[in-house]
């Protein structure tokens, strides 16, 4: 290993061996083995860090989160992905925040009759690197039918001409740059750029980990859209494993699959309606 | 802090704070902040620690695996009594194996239908410590319907003229002396203290941490049972969140709620139905 251990990187000497730990929250930790960095770089809007672990593959950590491991993102990318296209009943342009990696990408682009789904990230670094260390997520960003651009994706939302379908806001954690993607001006930005029977899906984080996101989220999609739900997923190295999504909608109901995709290995139909029977604690922190 | 520090709990210098790190897997690890040890004890038969956590409160550690939090319990509670319960048409008497802690004991007899639940853990240390240790999930272990036994529970029931409707597998991980637990001996001789309609369920792991044992144990279930079926759920502090549960039945099927419980967190009806919603990753491991 030729480049410095930074934090969240650190030698194990007890172990001898390097170990990447999120700081999940204050009193929780996720630690994996690390094998090699792949790649660092601090960029203007964040600190950008790939590394290859035994346990899952490929991992793609920005400012100290994990946001992508190649072994289980499939789980929140189709989930994220084929909820809000298959209930909404004609689909043609998606535009994804944030997901410069190309995951969600991926997905979207499973459904033949999206003609045109725009991605849009604030950071080219992630964009490139995905490109080039992480193949399986980044599969599609090139295919003719994927625009993908580096710019502030509010600032586009606010001004632009162009309406969509389906928008996914594939957001890091809600701070810094990010804080704005979970509250009511910003939902309201993204509902004048819908068209009729629109919908627009969003993590809305874990129900143990982080409640205040997550009823913050839900709270002002509701002052914004007619129709607001939320459903949950597993995604093992998200905070705490359990993982909401919140979906809003101009008119169709979310829960609802209208369509089937290919190709999948956690998304169903069966196991979209499924996402959407909530356990009572879950139900009780969003006032449901 | 009078108890000496001994692994899995070590002092972070770095941090000047206390850690319990469960190694979940060689390459995964998670780690929870101590307040405080309560309890520290080395049985006959294993290293019983309970331990103060701010993230999820008192946590009871067996060998080093996580067994039990005060914040997380319900989830897995609820699904392993509930489920098999609730599907039964006329469930009277319930057998839990291990289980000493008293959680899942607590989840049967909110079914007032039961007329007595036997519990049987071959650790009598672990009852104790739960009885003061771990109220929340040892408050019914004096209840006049709990039939509380310390004793090997595969050679009860090897040898027992009892009969049961539903039999509920709590085991710790499946090495040791509870190795024998998922495996087609163990479940013939589950099946002849059944009664007809007859109903057990059983933890089988996570489907990206231990796979092998998923699959041995519902592959050595179909050996015995003609109905086997996989259902699954979340809980945080298992490894991955992501957590599956194998059901064998005589007869009902497993998958379909004919009665309700009341006062349950995570277990309802739809959520019952919803959890034999198998991911096709999922599906694809036990080959259903």
């Amino acid at each position: 290993m030729t480049q410095p251990l930074e934090a969240p990187v650190i030698r194990d000497k007890r172990r001898n061996s390097v170990w990447l730990t999120e700081e999940q929250t204050d009193n929780l930790h996720l630690s994996l083995r690390v094998d090699r960095i792949i790649f660092q770089k601090k960029t203007q809007y964040q600190d950008i860090l790939i590394v290859e672990t035994p346990e899952y593959g490929k991992t793609l950590i920005l400012d100290g989160a994990i946001q992508l491991t190649e072994r289980d993102e499939f789980c929140y990318s189709e989930m994220m992905a084929h909820v809000p296209i298959c209930a909404h009943p004609n689909p043609k342009r998606v535009l994804i925040v944030g997901g410069g990696d190309g995951a969600i990408l991926r997905e979207v682009l499973r459904h033949k009759d999206i003609e045109k789904c725009t991605l849009i990230d604030i950071d080219q670094d992630v964009i490139d690197a995905s490109k080039l260390y992480l193949p399986t997520a980044s599969s599609e960003l090139e295919n003719p039918r994927a625009d993908v651009r580096c710019m502030d994706a509010l600032e586009y939302i606010r001004t632009t001409d162009d309406r969509f379908d389906v928008v996914i806001v594939d957001s890091t954690d809600p701070v810094e740059f990010a804080a704005g993607l979970f509250q009511a001006p910003f939902y309201a930005d993204v509902r004048r750029i819908l068209n009729p029977d629109g919908m627009v899906s969003e993590l809305t984080e874990s129900p143990f980990a982080d409640t205040a996101v997550m009823r913050q989220a839900i709270s002002q999609m509701r002052q914004i859209f007619p129709v607001v739900r939320m459903y949950w997923g597993a995604v093992p190295t998200y905070p705490t494993g359990m993982w909401t999504y919140g979906v809003a909608s101009l008119g169709p109901d979310p829960s609802v699959p209208l369509r089937e995709v290919a190709g999948t290995r956690y998304y169903t139909n069966e196991v979209h309606k499924a996402a959407f029977a909530l356990q009572p604690f879950l139900r009780e922190l969003i006032g449901e």
